[in-house]
């Protein structure tokens, strides 16, 4: 099933719309070209509106913000909901500093995200950044694990439920969920995290899946997750003596770009639950 | 003869002023290296004169835009005409929305460039924004093959007239024309389109062929457009099982940055008409 | 001594403040993940500030100036200060542009520096803009070569005392000082200049060695320019036929990854003076 969702990638080939940081710009657009989509990249306010237009998806990620990116998120996020195109929030950092909370609040309360994908910990942000009283409860551990799974699940799908959109949390054990169904899904290498950008990458790419599969939202977000994660595993089992961080971020998008659908089958771990 | 150009870009080590977008950014620089050239990058108005001062050559490339790097363009643009140094235009995206259109057209009209280098689409859509009435016949097909050829070689070399510049139109099969010559380019890969950025590369390689090679500039092109596709055969004939685009973009500088004159002469497939 | 400079980097897991130039950034991020220290990227004003609170170090990169970047680079840096963070200057291209050179002279008067790391014309640059008429003699030659040596010894030190910063001056010979001692260091390879970034690799590395060795700075300074010198040695060992600067780039951040302290003490090839 997820498998088939990467193949509807590679068939429609979906132009994706990044307003993204500068330090990982060039492996999402890589990753994007590896899992077959194609990327776009524009900031500038008064290019975004006619860049979206032309794409299937757009990919929101706050990782290095100005104020004119900022109008830039605003303007296209605003145009792709009229077009009805997916849009996708990552909200690097958000927690760490006001500007990043703010700005990551304020598209929340604009736009209308199809999927959300971050950290534990700016997912929890933004849950309580969400503002009512009858808010989401953000009081979990700042890790998913065995022991905190089961209020780590209770959470992201209440915060999925409020917030109407997909919520993908990103970690030791991945979460993708929505109101009433999470996928946890225990693919990928802790070595990931030596390597800048797999998050961000990963954003880019899970845009790309929800484009190409417009049916099945929930299904394309965790096949993405499941990509990106196999594709670490894969990557890590070609190491050779002396290869590090970067020899193994070519590895990780040389898998993508090789992975097919019967393999994504084959290697994804995950439950329902 | 396309060899020796090669060889006086090793020689001479062209610096390359690039105001270029943020995602490609760091291949153009590791190409400018690997060919024998030297970047240097800034787009800030107030900086922009100064360096293209001290360099022997400009690329600019509309990318990612933004209006200050716009105005930077304008600006380095109409010093290093002063100073008649190489300028090539890059017109990434015009025709995709009309901040690129409007900017490729904009300068167009300002700046005297010595070489342009696009896909068919954003010549094309140059070739339409011209706005002269006996301007150029750019009813040609979307893409250059051997179907459309013919027609397509009367189009470059007419749009290198009225234009007063080299024009190089980048594809399946590569055309690099002035207003008499054309060099027909049968090298490169399909799989390069894969890789974020190897038009980016190749504009900012052309700089420096260009500057290197100030007696032959359609040869010195024609050079660079064979070195980039001589490199994508060699970069992909080591390809290994389980190799994808990330690797590919790394053999494919390590191409350049091992091929001598001999080699390009040697592996160099074009006819000129 | 300087293996355990780094191995304090691999157990302190040092957070760094960068505000660097868009053409590297991707590489000092993965250059901090792999000696085990931990980027983060902010330059916009209003971010910068609560960003530089949050982490150890600030390393300041003027490589790829704008208005805005400029303005983010004074108000993390008074932030740095007040907060007694180490502050890294690395004056990319001072002497190239009035720009440049403004903002790098302007940034040492207002901004307390707790070193100063760029290449002999840059470093003059500077020195030459310090202004006080018992200024330092910037007149040494244009390279740091065993015939020079002695003179630029004295050049450094005395820069390092009226500057009150550490200075590193990198090129053939690397040299690290204070007003008393001075590091001459002879590690790396010369093809390492053929890769952009390498030394906005190590300012950004060196950020995070004196972050995680607050009693021994100079020690920190320089057991990061060993570090990435080693790592370039040993890089460049691996490289087999066919392969060039973009894997040599690879090999480079690999062999930082995957170094000990046992290693560096072994490898680092130094004299104090």
């Amino acid at each position: 099933m997820l498998g088939s969702c990467l193949e509807n990638v590679r068939k429609n080939v979906p132009l994706v719309h990044n307003i993204t940081n500068y330090v990982t710009v060039n492996d999402v657009a890589n990753v994007l070209l590896a899992c077959g989509g194609s990327p776009i990249m524009s900031d500038e306010p008064d290019d975004v509106e006619d860049i979206t237009t032309i794409c299937g998806g757009l990919n929101i990620n706050i990782g290095t913000l100005n104020k004119s990116s900022i109008e830039g998120m605003y303007r296209a996020g605003r145009k792709a909901n009229e077009l009805h195109h997916i849009v996708l929030l990552d909200p690097v950092g958000a927690g760490a500093s006001a500007l990043r909370t703010d700005t990551a609040n304020g598209l929340m309360k604009e736009i209308k995200f199809t999927v959300i994908r971050g950290n534990i910990s700016e997912i929890k942000t933004l849950a309580l950044g969400s503002g009512t009283t009858k808010g989401v409860d953000a009081d979990v551990a700042d890790a998913v694990t065995e022991d905190t799974l089961d209020n780590a699940i209770r959470f992201v799908k209440s915060f999925a439920s409020e917030s109407k959109a997909i919520i993908a949390i990103t970690g030791a054990i991945d979460l993708v969920a929505d109101d009433k169904r999470c996928f946890v899904i225990r693919n990928g290498r802790p070595e990931m995290g030596r390597i800048t950008g797999t998050g961000c990458q990963l954003s880019g790419m899970m845009t790309a899946f929800l484009v190409a599969n417009p049916d099945s939202f929930l299904e394309a977000a965790a096949a993405a997750v499941c990509t990106m994660g196999l594709a670490g595993e894969i990557g890590w089992s070609k190491m050779q003596e002396g290869d590090g961080n970067s020899t193994y971020r070519n590895r990780i998008i040389d898998a993508i770009y090789n992975m097919t659908g019967a393999m994504l089958d084959q290697g994804a771990k995950y439950e329902i639950r």
